[in-house]
């Protein structure tokens, strides 16, 4: 298998419109947001609910994929090192993970905290949470 | 944006050949497997050592994409729910999530245990891992 074709199922809305400004990742973020999910997959988002953590899976659309070695969460005093033994979103395929608290939902609309990514970044998944946040 | 594109970074390798005996996911998987990571992204990952968790995403090239509804772990007493708040295979894009402990890495070979995925199945990125096993 040499591609892989993906469609999002929605489109996140927050705050952060710069890189600069936006948080490292989940754990060190109290950002708040919404995740818009299209109507087609409505069904699909049945048993989740507010007070649940969800794992989401975006599209760093605006990540270099060309990146193979990185200064760890961008601080050049620090050695660089492979983009797999990192969380930069620069990588080959630049998914990134969050874990999120649910605090609303209205139909297609889901109310998270802890947002780590950008304004109209594209969601590509949703999942049950197996780990907690911050251990 | 409607449509990413994506390119496999590597395979798995593993005794999995059977959905029906692959652990449901790798909180309760004892197996044992090697990442093939392809030449191209070698420098990618330095920085990653035996000892280390690791988050792996895969592509569940084996799953259905249009299931939207699903029996939670394929127990058909439990009521179905949407895919997006379960860890079913089924779903859209499905990317798959695995923590699994390194035990040996030489040059593009990677050993993990946790495997809870089938023999052959794509790699599309690793991770630094923010929580841990069984948590």
């Amino acid at each position: 298998m040499s591609k892989i074709t993906l469609h999002p199922i929605g489109i996140l809305h927050c705050g952060l419109t710069k890189a600069e400004h936006t948080p490292k990742n989940f754990t060190e973020s109290s950002e708040i947001g919404a995740l818009e999910i299209k109507e087609q997959y409505r069904a699909g988002l049945e048993g989740i609910n507010p007070g649940d953590t969800i794992i989401v899976l975006f599209w760093f659309n605006q990540a270099d994929r060309t990146l193979l070695k990185v200064h760890p969460r961008g601080d050049k005093s620090r050695p660089m090192r492979g983009v797999f033994s990192t969380r930069s979103p620069a990588r080959p395929n630049p998914i990134a993970i969050s874990e999120l608290l649910v605090t609303a939902i209205a139909g297609t609309m889901i109310s998270v905290t802890g947002v780590d990514a950008l304004d109209q970044t594209p969601i590509l998944d949703i999942k049950k949470n197996l780990c907690s946040k911050g251990q």
